[in-house]
């Protein structure tokens, strides 16, 4: 039987200020990765955010970023190897302590934003993040961008992993994603998008932007809930995986 | 045999800035609290502390603080007592993410500045620290000013609590610290601090300000590794304590 | 002829999270209060909430907060007179760079949050305040708390004051604010606060919250631009202060 | 006559942290780049630090970083021009109150560490940095690595600029630094280094790191306060420079 998990960034409000409709989008996963206040949130706001996901029964995971409340954990930090691993540390051992604290299971850990991005092309910091990980529980599963080079820094070191699958951006032959910087980098047709991921998960392949059948292993599946046209699109890719028998469900 | 613990706070540089004569200090005592990032403290640092003091096989603890790195956690923020707990469970959560990483324990948690000053006179903030050391850990031992707020609310939660002795401070009648802004808060005599430290150890009594006899635990004596003339100190009081047969070890 | 401030609070987003409509309520206010980065705002904020100010042609005030971006600057961060001077002058400072840079003039300073209610009834903190705004520009206007001690204190160094006004908001006998943890703090009935409002433009004076005519000057009255509801507020109380023959302009 | 300015980072302490012997260098230097908080420094750090500058009559200029405290504004941290330019207003504004509060002229702007040394190389930066300064007040000093882009953007809108001159750092052929990362980076010989200082200024040309002969103009002189040996090279290439006639004052 086919399975995929369905995984959105969580607890990204901070203060006073308020981001995406968590309330609305956790029915619709099945594992959320929780800023752990570096990029965004708070530690209010992560015991809240914890406290709701258990609640749901989802899998929960540490979305550690770049120190960049500004930036959103956009902007490239440059941090060194040793720098990303002490923050990667830091970072899960924080939302580890609110997991413990409500008696719930840490499941695994997918790096945000810009440290996501170089961690699947710098072999350097990839490892980096896959040692923190490692030390800190090796038995949690580390989410990368499939084909990207966390994940073999994961898998080197044993990590269970998984792998992560776009349905909106386009792939290139080598089965990485196009850069934004390119006109077709995003796909808009969500009909489209949505059959690419059921082939994705079925198959494990996809066509590239060039035309050309490539292999993807789509453990599971990044989608949003910034607003209500992401939230229907959810619903969506996820009514049509389980009409196509594919069970939705934590990676692990 | 009497037994007692000298604890130092250590790992309060933060990026370029030094503080603290960390690994001169970590010979002379049983225990230390390490900063976590908000009012001191920074992951590279968090992590080559907790190395220096592994090393030193001394008990490592959590030193939760305000998040005010410009206040050094001086400044009385008036967090609400949810807010203190929430920070509370992310200092620990940080701090314990880098003890899993190198292999040692966490021991205990001892907040500091304005967040150990206020837990020891304001219940409903005690009880918020109290609750996220239990709830994150409840093996850990929560260290709080003798006779203070904390250590009650502590005990009410079942935890093991470690009572600590001021040998620099004054105390009140009620056993409680005379405060900084009365001209006798301090003791400047060091002869005279290290005989008081003894007596606290062996017969649990000190002098107070008005020279009354009263009661004091003394589990953990507070020792500075600022300056070198901190660093002399805490070695005379080890002396003393040891040359009295006191055995130097950590709180459990 | 008479004469009264409309002023909102703007610039309050801060690098991803968006807070307030300012674009709709520029058009119905007269002088705006932009954040300076420490409670809210970021420079990019700044440069964009001073463009459109300028664009209006509406008065541009310095709003100075506690440094407590999570807090919103909400929180008593307990800052002595001598730190509240530094921030103050740091933070009007910063503003008025973005003002010279578009050409434009910085018109007033009104602190914010806790920092405005704190200067109300401190008169150290309050003296900090004015003295900091006197020595930046003597020819700043600095808006309080009708009543308050940063009138008083802003009297004192002969600067130009505007006392502030809120609709929303019942008033002791002595002409401040009823405290918020009382149940007749607020005034929900929007046809009574803006004939109040006119009341105290044209008259000088208001009934307090027992029902006493006392003496109120309304030179600004504050309004909000959080959401829909406040908009059509500000509408409104414009629209009754103009058809009752009171120009709305800033204050000088 | 043969002039040249001799300038140090001052005010780079945060809170309780310390850095530098501002108050030893002070009567060394003709002026000097004060940390305005983003990468160093904090509102009272730099309001004393402008009344220490002030009382020794040396020039004062902002010294704008990039918004990294922990790393010390050393970090690459990828702002856009769009955000330096917002960064560098702020800053300059910030410290022009401080200048405005105490009576004292902002006579200069000098970036800071990454923020310098991309502004020397990177087109676009220099631009944005350029334009900030130009817009805050165009009568300000840019100082700038001499031979690099950010002298030629101050040059095109008509700034004052002044060149920057390392003594402990070697330069390529084309009047450039070399890279830290060559072992040749550095200057080690005092004498040699203060022998070239005096030849830069007067004859403005140094030896290149290969032995040739390369132009360089010698407008200002870094000079560093951080521990007793650099204020003794400040004595020593001070002495020198007015032995040979050489006039120690500001950049204008």
């Amino acid at each position: 039987m086919f399975t995929v998990d369905l995984n959105c960034d969580l607890g990204e409000s901070f203060g006073r200020y308020a981001l995406g409709l968590d309330a609305e989008v956790i029915p619709l996963v099945s594992s959320c990765n929780v800023a752990c206040g570096m990029h965004a949130g708070d530690p209010l706001v992560m015991k809240k955010t914890v406290a709701m996901a258990a609640d749901a029964r989802i899998a929960i995971g540490a979305h550690p970023g770049y120190p960049d409340l500004q930036g959103f954990g956009r902007r490239d930090l440059n941090l060194s190897p040793e720098e990303a691993y002490a923050f990667t540390v830091y970072q899960i051992g924080a939302l580890a302590g609110f997991c413990a604290a409500q008696g719930v299971e840490l499941n695994h850990v997918k790096p945000h934003g810009q440290l996501y991005n170089r961690a699947a092309v710098d072999a350097d910091l990839a490892s980096a993040i896959a040692q923190a990980v490692c030390d800190v529980d090796s038995e949690l599963v580390l989410v990368g961008l499939a084909n990207g080079k966390l994940i073999e820094a994961g898998r080197a070191r044993g990590l269970a992993v998984a792998q992560e699958f776009f349905t909106d951006r386009n792939y290139t032959d080598e089965g990485t994603l196009v850069p934004r910087s390119r006109a077709d980098a995003l796909i808009a047709d969500e009909e489209f998008a949505v059959r690419r991921a059921v082939r994705a998960v079925k198959e494990g392949t996809i066509e590239s932007a060039s035309g050309k059948t490539i292999a993807i292993q789509a453990d599971t599946i990044c989608v949003h809930g910034d607003n209500a046209h992401a939230l229907e699109f959810v619903s969506k890719i996820r009514s049509a995986l389980e009409s196509e028998g594919i069970e939705i469900k934590p990676v692990e």
